[in-house]
């Protein structure tokens, strides 16, 4: 694999932060080609386009538009992807992940791992920062986001 | 729960009948609240939209848009939901899970039921049926909607 995973995370923090420009959730992904191309990339705008279907990864998925064979392909995100985004990626066989931080929210990266996805966790301080932030200010968004009901 | 699952699945088979006069791929959904109305329904767009990410759960998940509780929701399909649906299905904490069938297809209705969804299973005819003859008719674009590669 010729995916770089710092240079790849850095195209997933500028759609988080792009999204959080625009008002919304700050997590941002990319689906990569072979050697490092961008097939697609997004960032949640259950906000923007008040649409709870729109996860980064999803969106992410979405723009690649239809492609006959994700082995060789690469999911980068800067949060660990939810289940709904886990088994996204586990159902189109995407070859590799690469998340920027597990620690304000853990979702399906260890099982995705069992079953034969390359993964790797950067733990980067910025997006840690990003959603720590995110989460104080609009708890209630948070919650929304990830099914947490009151 | 009050939904009846044989009359839920009359609109997640009418979703899927829709679609497939649509030119796409017959899988139909339905999310349903705790006495069975609709909030939302649809069907596999991956033709139609030249989308991969409209799936009939994921449709019908975003047709009802921004719920802040789903626990007693019931989402209906015609067939087996995908690791991708299964995913949204435990992530969004969705209650009830009814499926027209898994004998063309099985995704993770068992993972589903090991996570505390109820989960219905009708192995209903018609819904294997029209699974039978798509697959059979358009082998392709049935292994492209559900990852498997050449």
């Amino acid at each position: 694999m010729t995916v770089d995973p710092a240079a790849a995370l850095e195209i997933a923090l500028e759609e988080a932060r792009a999204g959080l420009a625009s008002g919304g959730i700050p997590i941002g992904a990319a689906l990569l080609g072979p050697d490092g191309e961008v097939l697609g990339r997004g960032h949640n705008r259950r906000v923007q386009d008040d649409d709870p279907s729109v996860h980064g990864e999803t969106a992410a998925f979405r723009d690649a538009g239809r492609q006959r064979d994700y082995r060789r392909t690469t999911m980068v995100t800067t949060l660990s992807p939810c289940w709904y985004c886990s088994g996204l990626i586990r159902q189109f066989g995407i070859g590799a992940v690469v998340i920027g931080e597990s620690r304000t929210f853990t979702g399906g990266h260890g099982w995705l791992a069992e079953h034969g996805v390359r993964v790797t966790l950067l733990d980067d301080e910025r997006c840690v920062r990003l959603m720590e932030e995110f989460i104080a200010a609009r708890p209630e968004l948070w919650n929304e986001d990830i099914g947490v009901a009151d």
